[in-house]
């Protein structure tokens, strides 16, 4: 989820001491180890298509515990493994599925899981983007999360980069077979609408090169395009020397503060009318794989 | 720019009459011809690509005259024939350059334009957009572009796929020969920082689906990996039946304010919570290529 770098010619040095007024990029670059955390194997999915493409998720079971957990037993059973991309819609979603959605499903799966679109604030920590928001009246950082909430409630807000469990007209009808990812303009009109179960932390970039569908919805018209998907595995359940080590920046350090002050008020030299705000979706939480 | 249909899963009912709460497509759909204008030819470029992409791009000459006379002369000279799409950087921007930067410049090229970032917003029609904006005090549409103000200027908005000119740091170095078009998550803090020249209205998802580059910034690393452009050609040269025929919604038109409305509160049936507001990038003014 790094990305946005500030000049659109130049390239600023990225290593060495900090400039007088450093960009955000810069700002990431120098962050000290303790502003990192390091996501537990159990919540990352490593995600390979058949093309190359190598994708690392992390999941949300603190936003929707009973849709991820069926996601993870459905990674578990393999049921990823030789299925497929088959929508992708531009500025909108990418949109997976397992290999046979009337395949028998795993032990303990919830075939109908409740409305997990929104939760308690309480029992999570937060911290105030501090700049208005067109979706809800509260916005923020919960656990690490971006979200939208109203004081007492929050939900997940749907960024570039987040996934969600792709459901037909009735709210309980998405089980976890069928996952989406945002790949454009946050789509927020859906926040608070559909379970939040992840987001992408390594790869997004290969997701969102993806070529659209021109079908209905952005659905590929001939399962020829579809792009087949080789494994989907929870980094736990690979030998310890195979998973993947992808660290999040703590959003209560005084790093993360940093970058967002900057975001907010873009003053390295690029710019000459800093805007002194920001929307939420555009202060990704920046995430490294540690390799 | 039409996209974002509301169901995930589900294939709404696009012809026939409209349903009981029509989502903003079906509003687009059943749109009367009257709430639409057609770009005018002298306001239209045609891009194509080596590979076969077709674009169609406004030119937006009440925000930025100087810039986009210059983008004329380079298109009426066939400056960018010959040259190439050398940077995508994911959920950021997608960039490319005329044929040779150093070629002698056209007839009343104006090498070192003013700095267009904002103009009065005296002289153009305007409509707000009604909701709350982190980046601007108002925002809102005027003469039919997203745009940021504080009442007395405007700026266009950097929403996806809104162009602009790529420079440097001094301000007054982007003279035209390098675009930029926006592919993601709209940066806003670039607003009122560059020269916005035009947008994209048919063909954003072939720029959307480019590979990204794995250099700094996203530049390709290997020219080889550069997408070579055939042509941009300004409209009005084109023989009258090669002209792209391409119109934009009409802001002021009821059925605009329908489609705004519909947006900010999806109250079409896969909705539950109805955000009741929406980001002014997230309202995409609709447009249609008519054959």
């Amino acid at each position: 989820m790094r990305n946005a770098l500030p000049a659109l010619l130049l390239v600023l040095p990225l290593g060495g001491t900090l400039a007088a007024v450093p960009s955000p990029a810069e700002i990431v670059d120098h962050a000290p180890d303790s502003a990192w955390r390091t996501v537990a194997p159990d919540q990352l999915l490593l995600m390979k298509t058949n093309d190359g493409r190598r994708i690392v998720i992390e999941l949300a079971p603190q936003f929707a515990p009973v849709h991820v957990a069926n996601v993870v037993r459905l990674a578990q059973g393999r049921a990823w493994d030789g299925g497929a991309i088959m929508r992708v819609q531009d500025n909108y979603v990418v949109q997976w599925s397992v290999r046979d959605e009337k395949a028998s499903l795993p032990m303990h799966f919830v075939a109908h899981p409740p409305a997990e679109y929104d939760r308690p604030l309480e029992g999570l920590t937060y911290r105030p983007l501090g700049f208005a928001d067109p979706y809800a009246t509260k916005v923020g950082f919960a656990d690490g999360w971006p979200v939208g909430g109203d004081g007492t409630s929050v939900w997940p807000a749907q960024c570039y980069g987040t996934i969600g469990v792709a459901r037909d007209m009735p709210p309980d009808t998405g089980n976890g077979q069928e996952l989406y990812v945002v790949n454009g303009e946050a789509p927020r009109q859906l926040d608070r609408n559909l379970a939040v179960v992840g987001r992408v932390l390594v790869g997004m970039e290969l997701l969102g090169a993806l070529p659209r569908g021109t079908g209905p919805l952005g659905f590929y018209t001939d399962v020829r395009q579809n792009v087949g998907i080789q494994s989907v595995v929870l980094a736990s359940d690979l030998p310890v020397s195979e998973r993947p080590k992808v660290q999040t920046m703590r959003v209560e350090s005084a790093t993360f503060a940093a970058y967002l002050a900057a975001r907010a008020a873009r003053s390295d030299p690029f710019f000459v009318h800093p805007a002194h705000g920001v929307a939420l979706c555009n202060v990704p939480v920046p995430a490294r794989e540690v390799l």
